[in-house]
């Protein structure tokens, strides 16, 4: 190569570095179609200076569900499956507990067992695996779990089940001076373990489900006690009070997948007097994900919330043709 | 000038922006001494690259109270002179409330009759005023509140009553990388509504005492009622907890003033694997701000913290002595 034709080169290399009209489609794992122009369209409009629409960036709050939205959530919501391998464990140290006609319910995956009663078997194992420990203790235990539960159907790590093309709007979202936030049914310390390496989302930017924990000494040091006090559940009708509890301001973008993300995706999008933005995944892809929406076999029930998409302007993305890919390569393989 | 010491000039400054060694002293309001060195000596201990005590960005969390240890608590926490304010607003269009015996037992600054019988007229005064409204309702009234109600005795706007040197604490530290959070007793919605503005410390870093909102329709419009369930007081060994709950990470500094704050002292530096910093406020200097420690006349009763100060190792800023400056400029004065 001549210097000449070096230097051209390193020209245009700078031109299409500071261009964004030659930047790089930042969500490829997007099949062109109107949900990607939706998230792309939206973005550009509100983020150019001068325009009527301009959101200075510290209001560019975008929330994100979990399950369902960000990872999968079956055939289990992965935190059930995470209790019950720790109850396993526990099992190990303490086999009276398998007398425990709670954790025999939940072993033999009795659900009607375990809800009877106001839910008590149900709670006792919640208490078993999520409460009584440190703070430190709890989340020791949910990393050594994140790092090798696998999926039983989809061949990869829980922590590998998460939806590629989501990943590329995290991104998409943050360099457009976004901030990403989850707001999710799931534990905030089960989540905030995580929720860094896998999702770029930092504990501090993670509202879940959450339940008191105590300041206590052992021996020399303070620790933090988790209990099951004043048990908060982030979930439906109590999104849009965490949202407001924990971050403080309106989003202006909300992504979700279920009836449980019904009334933030309203609190984000109806009379909000900034331009916004929502958006539901649909489960419609059985072979590459899961297929599912008015009966779901778990969690993510999907019925009021896509019929009110059209009037209320929300983005529906079928994920079978609007994703290209699902999952982000897996790192290992069985 | 010459073109030639133009040039000179330009270049010295330009030597001067991109030197460290040269820059200007960031605590300028702080007289030079133990307190002082101590704050510029942990920052720049733990922010150099490859030292053992190198503590990553992401970490770097800095919590701070407010009452007493970011601007006055005196001669009553200015949340409760906000409370009086709007108490009284509300009179001129309900002048019924007059007769109410919480409303008469506040006005005349009663304090044992709006203890009396479990704190009822107490809560009865708290309800009227910081519950039954919509969250945007409430913000707006303390916006109003905050840009004119000015403090009995300094000859300041109330958001003025802020301490400067620790309003160059709170820059020196985001400029290295750390993240700086109110953590303090005092009302999460009401200090939201100005901590930008006043601190530079944004909404989704504000923990505060909280009870619970409720989501409901206006109409077409989605709002978030303020209730007082579930309150949360963010004080004493309720500080810790609020801290795992709302950043979720253990913090490396910690700026208070009272007992109240003790236990976050404890929690951010006792058995911390991480290096740490605790800083006391001491409330000396009566002429310029204040005198109170073990008898304050309003909140911020400091003794076991200050007892504890020697062996934790927390550095003890006397304000008489160890602040050049207390307050900065006034924008405008009576």
């Amino acid at each position: 190569m001549s210097h000449s034709v070096g230097r051209t080169a390193i020209v245009l290399l700078l031109a299409a570095a500071i261009s964004p009209l030659h930047a790089a489609d930042p969500l490829p794992s997007w099949n062109e179609g109107a949900a990607k122009q939706s998230v792309l369209e939206f973005v550009s409009r509100v983020t150019k200076e001068g325009s009527k629409d301009y959101i200075p960036p510290a209001e560019r709050i975008a929330v994100f569900d979990n399950d369902g939205t960000l990872w999968c959530e079956n055939p289990v919501p992965f935190q059930l499956a995470f209790a019950l391998d720790s109850l396993k464990k526990k099992i190990e140290t303490r086999p009276n507990l398998k007398d425990d006609p709670a954790v025999k319910a939940a072993l033999a995956g009795d659900v009607p067992a375990l809800i009877e009663d106001h839910h008590k078997n149900l709670l006792r194992v919640v208490a078993l695996t999520h409460a009584g420990m440190t703070t430190d203790e709890f989340e020791a235990e949910v990393n050594d779990w994140i790092r090798t539960a696998r999926h039983p159907r989809l061949n990869r790590l829980y922590s590998e089940c998460i939806y590629q093309p989501m990943l590329e709007v995290l991104s998409f979202l943050r360099a457009n001076g976004f901030q990403t936030y989850i707001v999710s049914g799931g534990g905030a310390d089960f989540m905030r373990v995580w929720s860094e390496r896998v999702y770029g989302i930092p504990p501090e930017r993670v509202v879940g489900s959450y339940s008191r924990v105590k300041f206590a000494w052992r021996g020399d040091k303070p620790v933090l006690i988790k209990t099951l006090d004043s048990l908060y559940v982030d979930d439906k009708e109590g999104k849009p009070p965490a949202i407001h509890e924990f971050i403080g301001r309106r989003p202006v973008m909300c992504f979700g997948n279920s009836d449980g993300d019904k009334a933030m995706l309203e609190y984000t999008t109806v009379g909000n007097p900034r331009p916004s933005f929502g958006l539901i995944v649909h489960h419609t892809d059985a072979e590459r994900e899961y297929a599912y929406d008015a009966k779901p076999k778990s969690s993510g029930k999907l019925v009021e919330a896509l019929a009110d998409a059209p009037q209320r302007g929300w983005t529906v993305v079928r994920m079978k043709d609007g994703w290209k890919h699902v999952f982000p390569p897996a790192k290992e393989s069985k």
